[in-house]
Parts: structure tokens; sequence; C-alpha cells
């Protein structure tokens, strides 16, 4: 598993983080099909927990088994499998050593839809470590009145997991009463939560693959007056990749709800071709048989490599 | 009491907790009639907490004393018997060693009823370890807005528990202004519920009866699109089971108010037959005759047997 | 690094203080060009998160990237840089030594606007000593309802900061539902701003240059019987100055959105000549080319020097 | 990196452990040439320590550099490096996530030596989880009067590895008033000195390769008597695993001092026949150049791989 | 005070420590008349306390006032000045800033001797930061048989230094009962006391300017195998340089006793030219009359620099 020139490169960036969390931040970087490129596909699956487990598994029945999940990543050649407490540890022992982990520390659930919404915290940086985890996630919704709560607790819970030597994840999804439904992945707005995760100390960055869509007033004449080219899916992903520290964040990009498999790939595609560092995509995988998912994963994997 | 295959496979869904742990669930899962079969029958008597002492016993007036529900869970052959503090003190000294006890940290009176439901945290894993607990029980409210200060609570108190090798039981029970009366109990939210106790890390999981009723559109969409059964009890229950980790979690269900026993026993037969783990029977065993609840409790565990 | 007289006498205010902090004020008074004048100019970066990446650093591409602020920062000559953690810890070990740090240890986004804004705690004490910053910086608003929890969240990072021998920046910022628009920088506002800063034992207060409009109706009727002189730049900046412990502690100026050369360079005289200890300039610095930034601070601080 | 059904066998063996420290027993099992074979070959350097640097390094003058042992151990593709703190520090960022690392907790130096010798504690668990080890290592002394301070303090560190994922490596080392130079070797010693580490809680046991002479009386007469096969060295690496738990801990055995390559290659073939579960080879292999330390650790790999 | 590249590569060995600590030893670095150099002369004043007052300070009164230390070492450029707790405060409002500060956290009486002397823990890591200190200096004594307890403090005082973002100074003087009066400055026996602090994570190793004379036994035999060059002072230092991993730490030298002027400058030139990092200079500092003690350090800041 030695560090290819890329892989340091990237563990150049984490100057202020100690080597325990570079260590991780490798495992991360040089596991599974792309190990060693640079370029990461994560598989995540908080989906039981946020939209319920029948919406989020009764399109695959084997995917309510928490085994799944781990075979899926483990066999596609993932590089990390992100999930909350209750699906790590039905996996963590018979599993142990085969995947990186990111353990989910907050989730929500949908059984009450705020305007607002607030995540609940539901893991620990003990629970990481006791798990055999590289790394802690954490959901962040710039936009929501319940935000400044929301940075708090990702201070506080990175802090500890960086003395600890664990890596920092955030998934960084604007929502709440600050933003309308197309302001959510507006391209200012999905540029400036990536910012926001990198200044609250992120190590990986999660955010939506942003539409050319301009929410904010203030925000549309600077990137009108400076031409900021938002025109293309890689316009848009270099963008983002700029405004998370000028490309010195890894940002990875959510395919979102199940998608026809030419769109995911000519996503992926852009996804490279903007500089962004991969793709995190959960319901795209387990919502579909397992062959079809490893069929669709391979490709992707492909896509990343320059190989399709 | 050497663990029998189904015990032994049983625990062995439980790979990240430590053998403590593992050695409190097959106390509960090997004591009693039941013992070794992997079916559950446990007395919670938390009534007087929840609703006052004259609603709860009244009915039955020798259950104003607490050594009478220690007896009744002894006597009946339960697995274990499971209460708020006050009453788990009350008997603990006399009843020592003789059935495994479940002490609820957290309660809620009925003086003072809110749209959105919290709980009050009422004991702690200190208090389990003295008063001799296999376990520590807690009660969640998904649909409340109050919903996330509880799962932060369980969560920081299951991690205590879990490293002081006692098991954690959550009673998972939507209710609050994300909800209607009808949705408390409708299949998509019971298995909601049931998931949403399983990624917080519980080990028994508690929840309510499912009627056939889906309360959330996006929810009805999927059980309509992908025809997930749910016409019987079995089917439910079937459901409910694969809802918690695809059975890889003990579900067993409630009975709620008193009814009339053709019903309990049909309940019974449906939790057995669609895979449940058995049956947390409070307010139909001790609010009638003592003799009268030994015959029904026996019943039922002749139902859970197979015998009946 | 021995210290001018002016240097000892400003130091002389702070006698409350441990030897530590003294240190670190000594460090950002003694560096760059105008070390040991008494006076500063202080590049702050925080508008990345304040007001998102584009607006802030799309009309100077170069600045998205963390390490161009360290570079311009050290290069102009400034005695300090200040900025949120993620900006912080990405050049902390590259530039270890070569500038002092105000790491900034709460931030606010402008994704949802509200009438009595807050800010979020982003960054710890401890943070601070791990990454070598010399001080820490926080944000208050006077006028908004929730400016105590500022003021409390503030006092009490602030304790444990001299504690640790950390010297204490507040930014005193008048917003919210308190004020309108033009009360945010009325004169008896921000003396009144400085004044609160100093009151809660800030080191370092900075304050926005204010207008000769008066706010407050009891105020308005002080200002005009004592005849408080207002009228020029260099008459306010003397009021305020007055206004935080009659000249005792260090009061800094900052400039705002982007401004032509000729009214900065008046604004920098007017804060000489009321006797005002520097300028904080953010905006001004980063949103133009890196040579046009360079030769601007450079007539800052030779203004400064009294040589311009 | 998918586990080989060996290395899940022998995870199976640390059923108390939990999944972190699984998770890093597999880190070092899979790693390097022999990974999933079950075999091991770890590059142990504190020798600089135990002995000074110059008798340790002057044969090889490379050697004083602390990368040269990191970039040793990578390129001869060991299993790990273990090393005392300054060692391990002196690297850790530059060889991040290259080669799983033991941080050795305790050390003794050989400027005063002690009929009973004794260790000093020399760091600790929260540096290993800063530098990214996967295990800590200890000595313990059976044999001198200051051992039970070394095992209390081993098991107290233990302890809070364990919890924090991280795997218990244990040099066994028989000395002191209670042996004579015969003794540190001898067969029954050495066993029994496997044995307290096993029941220390040890996950990896170091001991030495013991020579066929037996130390105690109340020993001689049972192994006579038993008529226990102590001839080869196999036969006695053999007895050594046994006395490890029947072969259910990883067991591997030192070379001491500088030998011929003919006796290290017989040892190893003597190790892997006795199911030993490999070597740790310190002088031996970086007290020569390194071209020949490389050929060296290549032919001990193939005698484990059974390639020689 | 940008840093030379010098400093940086010296900065770049300490790979393991956060940019707090890198901050401090760069301000030790960049400080004084040899700053940016890479070389360094520290004025140590723990006499007072280790030898008696009269002893120390009589030979020049002023010197019995603590304020002229910290004069000497401010007007003389030193890179940093050493002393305990008392001495330290007496001064540290009144020269706060003017030079970097080494706390000195342990120390030792001469009212009785002792056969194996141990030091007294007499200062903290909190006194360092409310003093403004940049480093905490402790030391050691290999050979004597109280070490393993002062290994420990200082490896735990260590990890709290380090984690502050201090220095890590170490006193690695060799006495006791395991070494004779030609042993404590024997050249393997002074290499080994460079290397116990180096892998006990010093980041600057004091040690006596080593002898010719070879103390140790086992050691003797490599020096002469070797054929490892002891002859000339500059060899000597420089395997003392390459005892502290090849170079890779910081080694200075202390002077010890008073001495005439042209041995000190013949060391200083050996030091240098054998690529040792500078001088510690106490007693030949400060047991001189002022206008002498700056003109001999002159010289040897002269010497340092090339220019003498």
């Amino acid at each position: 598993m030695s560090a290819t020139d890329r892989v340091q490169e990237i563990l150049s960036w984490y100057g202020s983080d100690n080597p325990g969390t570079l260590t991780n931040l490798a495992r991360i970087l040089n596991h599974g099909r792309l190990g060693g490129s640079g370029r990461l596909v994560i598989l995540p699956v908080d989906q039981g927990f946020e939209h319920g487990p029948a919406r989020s598994f009764a399109p695959n029945p084997p995917a309510y088994d928490p085994r799944y999940h781990y075979q899926l990543a483990i066999e596609a050649g993932c590089n990390a499998y992100a999930a909350p407490l209750g699906f790590i540890e039905a996996g963590a022992r018979d599993f142990a050593g085969q995947i990186p982990l990111i353990l989910k520390l907050n989730n929500k659930d949908s059984l009450l839809e705020e305007k607002d919404p607030n995540q609940a915290w539901t893991g620990s940086v003990h629970d990481a470590l006791r798990l055999g985890a590289s790394a802690v996630g954490f959901t962040i919704y710039p936009g929501s009145s319940e935000r400044f709560g929301m940075y708090e607790r990702i201070r506080a819970l990175g802090e500890e997991a960086k003395a600890a030597g664990l890596a920092v994840v955030v998934w960084s999804y604007p929502r709440g009463s600050g933003l309308d439904k197309a302001g959510e992945t507006a391209i200012d707005v999905c540029g400036y939560a990536a910012q926001i995760a990198a200044q609250l100390g992120a190590h990986i960055i999660k955010v939506k693959l942003p539409t050319s869509h301009i929410a904010q007033d203030a925000a549309r004449k600077v990137y009108e007056k400076e031409k900021v080219p938002i025109e293309s899916i890689a316009d848009r992903v270099r963008h983002i990749v700029q405004c998370a520290f000028a490309g010195r964040r890894i940002v990875i990009f959510s395919g979102g709800a199940k998608e026809d498999d030419d769109k995911l790939f000519a996503e992926a595609r852009g996804i490279r071709d903007g500089g962004g560092f991969g793709s995190i995509i959960g319901r795209n995988s387990f919502q579909r048989k397992r062959a079809d998912a490893l069929r669709m994963l391979d490709t992707i994997m492909k896509i990343y490599a320059g190989q399709a």
C-alpha cells in the first residue's frame, strides 16, 4: 500500500493534521479499485434512518440486511463504506479490516418534516474507535435556522476526532427556510456549502452535484461580472472544487435519487473532467439488483480511472 | 444454562458488542418458560408513572404493590421484568437473581399532555448495575419535535450501558405533531420506528403491533409499487422484523390497552407466524386477577412454543 | 525584537493579563513593517465563510487558495493574519512562525439572513494553541436579540484564552433589530460597541469606521450638549478611541466593502490622526490583483508610519 | 484487502475484543508480502534506546536515520514496524499509511545494568492514536523482582488501548534475579513467559527462540514425565505455541544478536514447521547493508510462504 | 521573520508535531543574532537552584537579580533564555515578547548529594503558557537508578506540552551509580544520552561536549571495530549529532564550568565544524562581568556565523 505521488500530494494539503489522521485518509485513498489514484467512490447507506426502511430497501429487499452493504462495497471495490451506528455495528466484526469505514455521527429521520431541519447526534468518536472506523461523518444544513447548532456540534466532535487520529467527512446539504427547492442545488449555494464545510475543518466534503441556477442576488452579480463558467457539469464541478480551498480539500459529489445509468455515467465523466475527486453513490447502488449495481459501479470506476 | 443453537445464532448478530452484553442478552433469552427458544415474553410495568396509579392498578388492587409484579413475572415464567427506578428498587433485594431485570431509564407522566411529547431521564446506568439489571430500557417518540433530544440521550446512555456490559432495550413509539392517531400504528411508521431504534444501536426493539394503514405518501408509493404484503398480522410482523436489519435484531410487540383474550392470542399467533420474537404484555397482565393473568400468559407462552 | 517604548507603554495598559498574553500581544505589535510603532495593519479573511466563496474570491481567483492570504499578509508586512479554522489549518504548518495568527472562533454564513443575527462557535482555544495562533478572535453583534449569548460565549472562551496566554480580539459589529442600517455605523453606536468589547475584556477591538450620524436619542442629547466633536474622520476616531477606555485598549478600524484607493488612504490618515491604532483590511486587500494589493498596503503602512 | 480464511480464523480467536482491535490486527496480518497468510515478519528497532546508538547503528551507519527503518520495513514487505516514540514520530507523517506501526510504550536503557531490571513508560495510547499506530507494544521481564509493576502498567495501558481499538503486542523476556543466563531462554521459562503474556491479554506475543534447557526443577519433572518433545527447533516452537493458549494467540519469535544467514534461515524453517506465526527481526536486519538485509528478508519471507 | 530555507528544513524533521510546536521552534530558531541560520546560542540560568546562589552569583553579584539574565540574553542576541519557574516569573512581564523563553520544569538542588540523583518537578505546562514560554525544559539523568521516573515524568509532560503547541527541550546529563566521573562525558555515553532524549520525543537536545573516552565495554568494541572517528571535538560532535537521529534533531552543547575564552572559542568552532547546532552557555556567561560576557558571546556568535 505504498503511497502514490498523487496520494502523497493530497496528504500534503492537510498539514495541520496529525499523522494518525493522515494514516486514515491514506487508508481511504489507497483502498479499493481506485486506490492510489486520488479518486474515490464511497458507498453511503443512511437512507434507512433518513427516509425509512421500506422507501430505502423495498426496491431491492436483500438490502434490508446490513451485511449486504458491507459486501456490496467490498466487492465493488469502493474506497469506503459510510453508515449510521446501527448498520456499522451490525457488520463491523464480520468484515473487520476489509473496507475503511465512515461512521455517521448524526442523523435525521423524516417522520416529522420541519421547515428548518436539524440532525440528532447518534454516535461518538469513541464508537468510531471501538468499531475500527477510519473517519467520522456529519451532516450540516446551511440555510436552516438550526445550522449553527450543527456547526458547533461538528466543531466539537471534529476536534475530538482529529485528536484521536480520525478523518472528518462532512455532508454539506443546503436546505431550510433560507432557501427554496431550486436554491438547494444552485451553483452559488453548493459552492458556499463546500466552503463552509472546508472552513469548519472537514477533510472530505460531500456536496450535491449543482445546477447552473444561481440563488442569491448578491452572488449572481459576481458570477455574471466575473463570467464564472457554469454551463457544463465539468464547469460547475471545477467551480465547486475551487470553492473548497482551490482544490486543496477532497470534494466528492452525491448522485441523489435513483437515475438511469446514462445520466449517472455522464455525471461521473463531468465530475472527473471538472477535477472532482469522485462520487458517493447510495440509492443508485443499493436500490437495484446486486449484479446490476456491481456492473454500474464497475463502469463508474472505469470512468474515474479514465477507461470509460 | 448452556446456550441453544438458536440463542447462539441470535447472539451472533451482535458482533460489535462485548461479551458482557452478550451475557446479559443470553440471560434474558435463556430465562423462563421460553428460555432457549429465541422467543420472549416480557412483563413491563411503567403504567404507574405513565398513566397514574389508579388508572393502572385500581382494576386489580394487589398490583399497587411492587412485589406483585416481580412475583407475577417470576411465576408466569417471563423472560424479564421491566420497570422504572422506584418499582425496580422496591423488589430488587427480595427477588435478586430470580428474574432478569430491565431498568427503564426514562419516563413520561400524563398530568400534562403535550402535542410533541418528551420523556424525563429517570435512572442511570449505574442504577442498573447496582440493582442487578441485565438491560436498560428507553422510550423514544419518532414523530415528536422533541425526538432528537431523546435520540441523543439514548445514544449517550446506550454507549455507557454497552461499555458496562448491559443490553439496551428501546421502546420505539411514534407520536407527536408529525403524525395523526392512525399514523402512530401505521405499518410504514412502525417499520420506520423499528429501523430508527436499530440504527441507534438497540439490542431489543419494542414496537406496537401495526395496522395495515400507510401514513406517509412517499412510503405508500413504494409499498404499492413493490407489493409489500401487509394484509395479515403475520405479514405485517414479518415486514417489521425485516425493517429491523432483516431480522438480525430482536423485535418484540406490545399489546397496548386491555383486550379480550381471543384477540390477544390471535395477535400472538400472528407475531409468532410472522417471525416476531415475542410480546411485551403489561396492562393485559396486571389489570386482571392474578390467576387469570397466569392463565392468559400460560396460553401466550404455549403459542410461542408452538403448543397452542 | 526588543520592545520599543511605545510597545512597552501599550503593554502597560493590560495589567491584569499574564505575561503569556502580553507576549502574544507583543508578537503582534512587534511584527511586520509597522512592528514596534504601536500601529497595526491586520489582514482578515473570513469572507469565504461570511459572504460565500464566489462573492469573496471570484474578483481575484488566486484568493480561493488559502496559501494566498498567508503569503499576502507576510509579503505586505502585516502585523497578523486572521481567519476561521479551515483557512488557518490549511497553511499553519507551511507558514509556521512567519506571521502572528488570529484564529476566529465564531462565524456566521449568509445563506439565511436573520433579523437578529447570531454566530456559530467554530473553533476552540485548544485549536489556537495547536495551530500556533497568538490570539483568538470573536464577533459580537450589539443590537441583536442574540447578543447576550455571544457575550457569554466570548466571556467564557476569553477567560480560557487568557489563562492559556493568548490575546483576545473582538470584532464589535452593531446590527440586529435594535438598529436600522444607518445606526450600525452611527458614531454613538460604534463608540458603544467599542465600550462593550472593552468591558468584555478584549485586548484588541475592531470596529467599523463610524459616520457622524447619531442613532440613539438619549445619546444625541449628550453629544449635542457636550459638543463632542464628530465632524471629521479624525474626530470620530478620537472619540471611539476615547470610548475604549480613554485609549488604553487597542482599537482598529475596518474598511468594509471594496473602495477606491483615495478613500482608503484618506480613511487611514483620519485613523492615524485621530489616534487610532490601525486598520484591518480584508476585501480591499484580497479582492484586487496581488501586485495592486501590495502597492495599496505599502501606502497604508507608509501613512501609519507618517511617511505618506 | 479482503480477508483470507486464515486471517478470519485468527481473528475469531479474539472474541472479547472490539471490531476496532480486530481491524488493526487485520491490518497487520494483511499487510506486506506475507499479507493474508497468517504469518508475520515484523521489523523492530528499539535497540537505539535499549543498547545505545553506536552499538546499534555504527555497523550500518545509514540506520542512524529514523527514515531508514521505515523504508526498510516497507521495501522488504514486512507486516509492521515497531519502535519507541522518537523513532515513530520522526517518520509518521512522511510514511503515513504505508505500513502498520507498533508504538513501543515502554523502554529501558543499558547505561545502568540492574540485577532486577525494569522499564520506563515512554509513550501513551493517545500517542499511538495521534501517530496512526495499529498497535501498542510493551516489554515485560518475568523473573525480575520488578515484574509486577510491569504487569500492572501493561494491564492498565492494555485496557485503554483495547477500548481505543488498538492491538496489544507484548515482548515477554524473562530475566532478573529469578533466572540465570541459561534460564532466560530455557524452554520451560519461554513457555511460561508466553503464557503470562497471554494471560495479561496480549494479542501478539513475542518471545525468544528457546533452547532445550529446562530451568525450573518443578517444571523439569513434568517435561520428563510427560515426555514433552523439545529436541528440535520445531518441537520447541510447537510447545511455545501450545503454551500460548493452544495456538489461539499469535506468537512470534525474535532472533536476538546478529547471526549468520544459514542459522537464521534454519530458525525460520523451525518456526514455520513448528506452527510459529513468524519472526521479529531487528539487529539481523538493520545491522547489515540494506541490499543484504533485503535479500535476507526475502529469503525469510519465502521460507514462511513455503517457497524456500 | 520569514523563514529561511534552513529553518524550513529543520522544521520539516518534526512531522509529527502540530503547527503550534513548529511555530515555537521557529520562534527560537529565528530569534537573535543567529536567527534564521539554524544555529543557536541559549542562555540557561538554573545554577541558583542547582548549585546555590553564592556559588552561582557571588563571582558577579549583579547576577543575583533575575532581570540581569533577561537583559544579558536580550542584549547578547541569544536565541532563548532558559530558567526555573522563579527566575522566569521574576521578569516575564517586564520582558514580555523580547526573547523566547524556555521554562525548566524540573530541578535539583545540591544540599544533599545522592549517588543516584533525581529531579523535582517544579513547573507545569500551564505555567509555560501563562508566562509566554516557547518551550519547556527537562533534565534527565541516564545512569541513575532514578532515571525511569524522570523519563516517565518527561513523557507525560512532553505529551501535554506538545498538545499545547510548545517545544520540548531535554537536558540529557548522564550520571548516577551506573557511571564513574569519566563516564559522564564519555563519547559513547553522551551519544547514548542524546539518543535517549530523541527517543523520548525531545525537539532540542542538550548534552555535554564529550571527551574521547569510551565508558562501556560493549560500546568500545563497536567504536573500535567500526573505526568511528572521535579524535577531534568536531569528530565527536559529528558523532553525537549522528546519534540524535542522523542530524534530524537539534543538538546543542553545554560548556560546563567556567573556562578560559580560547578553550570556549575552540569548542564552539569544533561544534560548528562538526555540524552541531550551537551552544548553551550559562556559567561562562553570567559569572563574568557583563561587558566581558557580551564580548565573549559576540565572538561565539561570530564563530557560529562563520565570521570568526
